[in-house]
């Protein structure tokens, strides 16, 4: 895949998309009625990319064509198109080993036109909406934490033969553009007086200086930069947060995976429960009482808890029933002619992996909030609370909790602990 | 690069190569004389690959083919042409960071024939072959310190922009049936009876069903395994033991990059500090008198210690000067607006990033010596000890100082404790 824009790409548009179509799509995908009858919507409002509703007679699709350019960012701001390969790539490989239940179905991919053709999702709605209406969903923590389970197994050492592992790690290593934008945003602006930087002002001026004077969290930042960039651990979803995520009452679809690379599992869990946390924090700008918001505020921890459960359950779960990746490798932990002495080995190798990552994992999520707060890409769970002062209250206490994973993760013994300390509220910063 | 093996691709012998040379030898390498006068005699006594050596008339060269098995092996042991590309590259980015003073050069690469020539070393030996004959070398340590500290810091994300340092993620990520060799003889087979294991024995069977039962060891093993297979931190040689050096009083060169890939840096100084290590227990089965042997190896451990450190001084030489790199990016350490500030936070990232690898590299170091007693491949400073009984009590007390490094690598307090340790004596199995 080359950085140059392909001879045959032309951005689509509205009026030209039916045609090119009518040509393009699958003999298999029928939507009824002719090209003209087909209503066609653009409704991106993410920073990468157009999105395409395409409604025919029967049946109704979602077209995503990557621009060469970071849609955010305009035209001075150039991306290669290869990105739309990335995503359509990790979301077969998604599909493979969590089902169709939980990601979206493509219907094609062409190349040169850096575009796809996927499964619309209705009457799905994005989850961080959703999180700022204050609705709940009782599949959710199942669904999120068996996702990243069994994407990250598979496509890790531990579920997966080592030579298809290095491929995946070959062909993703190459998706380097994306990376750089996390490597950047998440990992090193929030950091320093970056321009980009972009938060509540005047507000949080004060709040936004100590961290940058903080030289015990920028070192660790800066370990776990070092971290994302060389942890090569499994196929990540890159961007695993709640405007990544698609839901009704009964159904979850995790989208967007065009940040796609190998990465350290810690941050995609991290990420997503990230995300819990700023929504968890931004409640006193949502909620009319305070009761609701501490009811909220409780079923947002409750799903932290379950989401990291689900997660380290289905994991493990995994990895007893393995029978190929090289690590931790049945040679050694259920071939052995002991099998109990194997089987204990094998629980306690499991419990060290789990504790390693669960630091990992609340490091991470304390780098995405900093960054959701300081950084270039804020969320609209803070963004959208117009008084600006409540809104700098509710994000200098995220701040405050941020600090806390970061620099003293090793302190919390498990998730329960975490969720206590949030609720409890005992964070200065 | 694909698995197959190419149309064209023929074994060369020592009589088709003068002809194979003398169409394909770059104009400007003149070995003086005609083909039938060039004499070429075969030499390889690695495992993988046919070596030759041919003497014009004028100039000597070394030509290296890949076979498309393991040597050692045999044609039951299939393996990839493709390891001739990636050693050549290896070869070509060591000698990019490391000069040709270090690394030897290459006069040509043929893709179809796995086949590359390169300059002939001469008096050199192999360092292995000197270190058993008890030959002490001057800058051996500075040589091979500044090596690794200049190919490890030039293809990490710490001196290395991050796309470059991904397109070499991606490239070397293909070499995974050399990974896969290193990944089966060093971090698995040791530790448990695996049919290719090979130690002295009756005399050590004992000690080598220790290991095997040792679940506390095989823990950190195989968390080591893992690691290996997951952290691609820069590139390795790969295979950076005393058989992979040719020295003279004056000149050192790191030859056989064949095992090259993106790996976690501790492997390859871990690895060569294992093989001083090695060296230094079989020296009873060396020395002529008690004397000797202790004078010798208190040379060796010298060389421990002094490659370490000059590893650590150039490598955080090269850290302070650095211009690119986005890990621990100059953004944020050089550029900032207190300027002692970043200076110490600089030299506090880096303590603890020397801090962390030293702990690896300890464990590093310990695997190699246990692969190389219980393991497939041995090494010579053992192997050829006569006296089974002598040798096996060699390698008892390297077992048991391979078991300190791995299990308590964290209770060293830095090389000179390592040294001392391993003076004293005191460890037992």
């Amino acid at each position: 895949m080359s950085n140059a824009i392909p001879a045959g790409y032309k951005p689509q548009t509205s009026e030209t998309l039916p045609d090119y179509l009518a040509i393009k799509l699958p003999a298999a995908i029928k939507l009824g009625g002719t090209p003209d009858q087909w209503q066609v919507t653009e409704v991106g409002d993410g920073n990468l990319n157009m999105v395409f509703i395409v409604k025919g007679l029967a049946k109704t699709i979602v077209v995503k064509q990557a621009l060469p350019w970071l849609r955010a960012g305009g035209e001075g701001w150039p991306l290669s198109l290869t990105r739309a390969g990335f995503e359509y790539n990790a979301l077969c490989h998604e599909a493979q080993f969590a089902g169709h239940k939980l990601v979206p179905e493509v219907y094609f991919y062409d190349q040169e036109m850096a575009l796809f053709a996927m499964e619309y999702l209705t009457p799905h709605v994005i989850l961080r909406k959703e999180l700022i209406a204050g609705k709940k969903f009782t599949n959710l923590a199942y669904d999120v934490g068996t996702f990243i389970a069994r994407t990250l197994f598979h496509t890790s050492d531990i579920g997966m033969p080592a030579d298809k592992k290095k491929a995946l790690t070959a062909k993703f290593a190459l998706n380097h553009e994306l990376c750089k934008i996390t490597e950047d945003l998440i990992f090193t602006e929030p950091y320093y007086p970056a321009e980009r930087n972009n938060w509540t002002s005047p507000q949080l001026d004060a709040d936004v200086k100590k961290v940058w004077n903080d030289t015990q969290m920028i070192q660790v930042a800066m370990r776990y930069k070092f971290k994302f960039m060389t942890e090569a651990q499994a196929l990540l979803h890159g961007d695993l947060h709640s405007g990544s995520i698609m839901v009704t009452q009964s159904d979850t679809k995790i989208i967007d995976p065009e940040f796609g690379f190998m990465g350290p599992m810690a941050f995609d869990i991290g990420n997503y429960i990230g995300n819990l946390l700023l929504a968890f924090f931004s409640r006193p700008g949502w909620d009319a009482t305070a009761q609701a918001c501490e009811e909220y505020q409780h079923w947002l921890i409750g799903q932290m808890e379950e989401t990291w459960s689900v997660f380290v359950t289905h994991f493990r779960q995994l990895w007893n029933q393995k029978t190929q990746g090289e690590a931790w490798p049945v040679e050694i932990y259920q071939q052995c002619p002991d099998n109990d002495l194997a089987h204990d080995a094998r629980e306690i190798a499991q419990d060290q992996f789990f504790e390693t990552l669960f630091e990992d994992t609340l490091v991470n999520a304390g780098m995405e909030m900093n960054r959701r707060i300081i950084g270039f890409a804020g969320v609209a769970d803070f963004k959208l609370i117009d008084d600006a002062d409540l809104r700098a209250q509710c994000e200098r206490r995220a701040l405050a909790m941020a600090r806390e994973l970061i620099v003293n993760a090793s302190l919390f013994e498990n998730i329960s602990s975490v969720g206590q300390f949030v609720l409890k509220g005992k964070y200065e910063y």
